[in-house]
């Protein structure tokens, strides 16, 4: 049978890579590791075709991910960027797969691979969709909703709005909301920040980033909760792994029924299991289920109810689908995880929220949380707690150059290079160390 | 921010879909089910959309299927064949997920939302293809190579070409080869049959259908293929899980280091694993794992090395693509399961097997055991055993419409309306009854 070349012939190749690191302005958050720096940092990757079509990504910004980014643009140059498993095959071959103990005990992923992965896929999903004329989620097999939910992240947290607002000295600071820049350091804070942050977002769901605090306290701050916004909201609790098995058993006790579910209560396996046995509330990770290569261990062990996913981690959008298949045979439910992050790695976060068979979980994010934009039109809305998936062609977002151009010399100017929030931590605490296992 | 609708507007929806039943010509093959009719059933499935674009698909053919993809028709007409996620749920929803046990004991699966799925699918992928320019393999993330190698599928097998032909009144039996005539019920006849049909293909590894004779001389005809082809050709036997563990192991230990892999020696996933434990050969199934729902008891049995996949069974090509996810996360191979077919199940089968991320063994196929086709141009050919995948968009294939029509009416003038290889056999043997575990 004869077969002529088509697309081939005619199709884009990538032309260009353009690694822009930036520094977003960031609140003084609290958290397991520490304390979030002033600035935080994203990687923005724009990848061109040699007829000028520019797909865009956004990833966690890291100096020694960026410099395995740079040295794989030889690499990418040339390909055609619908030759996603090709190019994946060929990033693997460069760069290894890397074990799970890669990951690191931080409340954050530091792998490469799954990174560098994650910000040319989803650049090259931009492309396919702009030559094709079709959303990244109808790539992806599309939308089986057109709003997709986030829940409110709440964050113990200094006052302050962080960054040059932190020292007050942008004048745009006036334009954020005193609610998000007062401190909580307690239930009744929590419960504060809560109400705000649901009445400018309409959130329907809460999760709490815990692990600050001793855990009286900050089971004390959800049973607030629930007294505040009664009991048709869900509340989650993440400890980041910071707690021992038996603390988690009992405070996890104390909120069963409480919680809709409990995220990370330990570190490993082994013992999210033991947690899990004593307990009839879901268990949720993003720390001890966190790659395939983790898989097995979760099923052999039965170490979680619920894996959040997060396709920066997981190695993009296309294996973030397969990850739900897998949840799905196992049983498993799936839902998303979140750092600080703009509203190119949100769109890429709709874009997989509306394409998932199931949504059973209002998906996390730090969005609200970020003050700055990268993306054209301004920042994303909320409606009623979720964001309408875009119906441009690609990701539907454009970068707004003059903002990556201030944003970027922010990064030069703030000398921050890779996250470490004991350092900053240690700004307000002297002597304040990371431990793993807390409480 | 402002997001304006773009494709939704303007994209395609399914204005008609036909189901048109087929009898394609078979010659007389044994298998552990008994002999195939002188007609193997297909079914075509055609979606068109409102602007006229036109995807195809194929799948085995049974009526009741048939029935029940015509019942789904008021499900699909008006809908986007993008929207492949919303679709598999809206099917989902109409059939019910199916259990593994709905797959029954025969060689071949019987359940029905997987093969539906798999019709409507492919289908809307060759449509994806026409209207983006690409082809099938490039929306399931590219080529990872320009050629997919099949195996030689060799049958015991009475004299004959099946069919018409069979019955010496198709003018056009002339051209069909002899030597895929001849009869093959013994090691001499394998060998010859091997000979010639590698001779014709090219292809570099050999796979028999067991389970036909007792085990004694199926091995020999493995020792006669290994003697006739010396140690470089892959050889591979599938009982089709007609032995019982003593013998499996008993045979499977004689022929270690003789196959590449031994298939289905036995029925289920318990004695599957007993098997696996007792030789160093990979066991490859497409009996005890056949499904999503699987999946679970084949991780905590370890009941095989080497899924055999057909995206006919496994709901289509993309959940396949998962399936690979799955086997790659769990140290499982993957390649593929055959049934009688033509060449819209082999363009829809290579397209996969081009965007397989691995591809460690050369895929099955019975393509040249048909003599019909039901695409334009003719059938498809084989250089070194692998087909070159299309490189027009969609699967590459168009249909061959009075070949259709032709083959329809065979359908109508045989009679036959399901697979059933026990009362073919009965008709050579009287009395003859499968038995799904026998020596």
């Amino acid at each position: 049978m004869k077969k002529t070349a088509i697309r081939n012939k005619t199709g884009p190749t990538i032309k260009e890579m353009i690694i822009t690191p930036i520094a977003i302005v960031d609140p003084p958050l609290l958290n397991a590791a520490g304390l979030h720096a002033p600035y935080a940092l994203r990687t923005i990757v724009e990848l061109i075709t040699d007829d000028n079509i520019s797909g865009i990504s956004e990833i966690p910004g890291n100096i020694d991910i960026d410099a395995a980014l740079a040295s794989a643009r030889h690499l990418l140059i040339g390909k055609d960027p619908f030759q996603l498993n090709a190019i994946r095959q060929i990033l693997e071959n460069a760069f290894g797969r890397e074990t799970a103990a890669q990951r690191g005990d931080a409340p954050w992923d530091q792998r490469k691979l799954v990174h560098i992965f994650s910000a040319i896929e989803v650049a090259c999903l931009d492309i396919i969709g702009k030559v094709t004329g079709l959303p990244v989620v109808e790539i992806l097999g599309g939308r089986m909703r057109d709003r997709v939910p986030f829940a409110a992240y709440l964050f113990y947290k200094y006052e302050g709005a962080g960054g040059k607002l932190a020292f007050g000295i942008d004048p745009a600071a006036v334009g954020w909301p005193a609610a998000r820049q007062a401190k909580a350091l307690d239930p009744a804070g929590i419960v504060t920040q809560a109400k705000a942050m649901c009445r400018e977002f309409g959130f329907q769901s809460i999760k709490l980033k815990g692990g600050v605090f001793e855990p009286r306290q900050e089971a004390n701050a959800m049973f607030a909760l629930r007294e505040a916004f009664g009991p048709g909201i869900p509340l989650r609790i993440d400890p980041n792994a910071l707690w021992k098995v038996e603390t988690a058993i009992q405070y996890g006790r104390e909120m069963e029924g409480l919680l809709e579910y409990l995220e990370d209560p330990v570190r490993g396996q082994e013992n999210m299991a033991a947690v899990r046995k004593a307990l009839k509330t879901p268990l949720a990770t993003n720390m001890c289920t966190t790659s395939f290569d983790d898989i097995p261990g979760s099923v052999s062990l039965g170490a979680e109810d619920i894996i959040l996913s997060d396709h920066h981690f997981w190695g993009g959008l296309r294996a973030s689908l397969e990850l739900s298949r897998i949840c799905e045979t196992f049983g498993r439910g799936l839902s998303m995880h979140s750092n600080s992050h703009l509203g190119i790695s949100l769109a890429a976060m709709v874009h997989l929220g509306a394409a998932l068979p199931q949504l059973p979980y209002a998906l996390d994010t730090h969005y609200p949380w970020q003050w700055d934009e990268v993306i054209t039109g301004g920042r994303f809305t909320f409606e009623e707690g979720a964001v309408m998936v875009p119906r441009e062609p690609g990701l539907g977002v454009e970068l707004d150059r003059p903002a990556l151009a201030r944003l970027h010399q922010n990064y030069l100017d703030c000398g921050l290079t890779r996250r470490d929030d004991q350092v900053e931590m240690q700004k307000v605490v002297p002597g304040w160390t990371f431990n793993p296992v807390r409480w």
